[in-house]
């Protein structure tokens, strides 16, 4: 791999606070975001404008969006489905506005974490459509549970195409362009030869430039996997301090966090890759997470110590 | 990769003792030892015959080898490093007796463990390769701390390669065979770039049919190490169950222990490759690991589960 640059987004505050519970206070949830501003990664999932209906412990967005650090060159950026959740996180006027949209390849699954099937999803996603035109936002795909399900077992990679290309062809219809397709390993099911296979197949779409992987480490594959993608090319990844996070209606039993920003930054750097990301920085806030939750994080690097720089 | 198998080692019961301190009790380990022999694993790594004065809490070899069931098809083995190590594997009757030898990349690791040098180690095995061609038995070279080590920093590869040359030749003029080489991360140095540049450079050296890998996941990056050894055809690691161990000498501030059994199980069933290990056994002595070293384990796919079969 030649020495090119590796873009994350830092997502252990939205999953770590819609995981965790009623636990964590909103200073603490300041005081973290705060931290990992300082630490290089310049895309921080902040918070999410899901329904406190559903979630009720990620209510205080808003009052989390008001009070962080404005640090220079960092993207705030929020979670939401519908176009109440897009106005709330517009509101702030803090938060990245792109045009996001989510489909998810299991309807088990969606019937879990949205209370809806994938037409209720496509619904919601019209919505956002319109809404983003009229702001000319560039549209960005997730797909959740793109290789597998808790609930519905593995995921068929050509079901997962399909949605793309319907997704794609919404897109277009409502006069945007399709800027990014993420693929979500949800609930654990991708191994290094299904990431890749799909990685492969969805470049053959051709339908968007942009490809982000979103992995938990829930069964312990996710930094193989990380790096499979890495080998294939692929340079966008969701992470999480402190492997954080994991969707509260997946299913597990047990962890269920995404693979640690942590380890990550570890595997690009060995691997010549380039994060922009201090790790000194980053394990402080690994360290902050761990006391904001009140656990021990689940990665591994924080206590195994990354390795000297250039050694 | 097409399907074939994996032999794994399975070296928890050494590990984990020899780490975990005096708080692991003798029936604990016979109990987690004759747990292990039911799942199907082959090859387990059930004690140390290194000095008791170096490690107290490994004092109970014999009394554990003279109690642990005899399963007809697994091998029992020990680790020692010395003559006297060996006679006392061999006094046991249990133990399989192979030709082991170990070498040090790293002469500060060397000091920290074995207190000597490569010299001193390079005279030990002298003396079992002595004693090895008494009995005829096929060596088994280690290399330890073969990607880097805490107190010396990186290690290169052209050392590796001439450690394993000289030992090789060593080998050869005992009038002995020498079946296998095994590289160990001990330290948790290695990346894949690296894992694979040494493997193919131990390779080309073509001075033994077999290559091992002893793999830690002290900073996260064991499992995308294994994937990547698996993918240019390594077929023999040793893992250790709830991924137990660690060098007690190696220096480590947190975690330390391999790579864990059930993660790399989970790893070679989702890329196609049989162990013969059934995986409901194997979760289970997972289990009787945490309660025999009494904290949770380190492994991740034993609490997020592993997949169905074939879904």
């Amino acid at each position: 791999m030649s020495v090119d640059r590796v873009e994350i987004t830092e997502v252990g505050p939205r999953e770590g606070f819609q995981f965790e519970g009623q636990g964590v206070a909103t200073a603490g949830k300041i005081e973290l975001i705060n931290t990992l501003a300082k630490t290089g990664l310049k895309r921080i999932q902040a918070v999410s404008f899901v329904s406190p209906k559903m979630v009720p412990h990620v209510a205080d967005a808003e009052e989390i969006m008001a009070a962080v650090d404005e640090v220079p060159g960092v993207e705030y950026e929020g979670l939401w489905f519908n176009l109440r959740g897009f106005e709330r996180a517009r509101a702030t006027g803090r938060v990245t506005l792109d045009g996001q949209i989510t489909v998810s390849a299991s309807d088990k699954f969606a019937q879990q974490n949205w209370r809806t099937d994938s037409s209720g999803l496509a619904e919601l996603n019209r919505d956002l459509l319109s809404r983003y035109r009229d702001l000319n936002l560039p549209v960005g795909l997730s797909v959740a549970a793109a290789f597998g399900c808790n609930f519905q077992g593995r995921v068929e990679p050509s079901h997962v195409l399909d949605l793309i290309n319907e997704a794609a062809e919404g897109v277009a219809r409502a006069g945007l362009t399709l800027e990014e397709v993420a693929l979500a390993d949800t609930m654990a099911w991708a191994n290094p030869l299904s990431i890749v296979s799909l990685i492969e197949a969805v470049r053959g779409l051709d339908v968007a430039p942009g490809l982000r992987l979103h992995l938990h480490d829930t069964r312990g594959l996710g930094l193989a996997n990380a790096y499979a993608a890495l080998s294939v090319g692929v340079r966008r990844f969701d992470t999480a301090i402190a492997g954080l996070g994991g969707c509260p209606f997946a299913g597990h039993k047990g962890a269920a966090g995404n693979i640690a920003t942590e380890d990550f930054v570890l595997l690009c750097h060995e691997v010549g890759l380039k994060t922009g990301v201090h790790v000194e920085a980053l394990l402080e806030a690994a360290h902050v997470a761990e006391s904001v939750v009140g656990h021990p994080a689940a990665s591994r690097s924080l206590k195994g110590g990354h390795l000297p720089r250039g050694a």
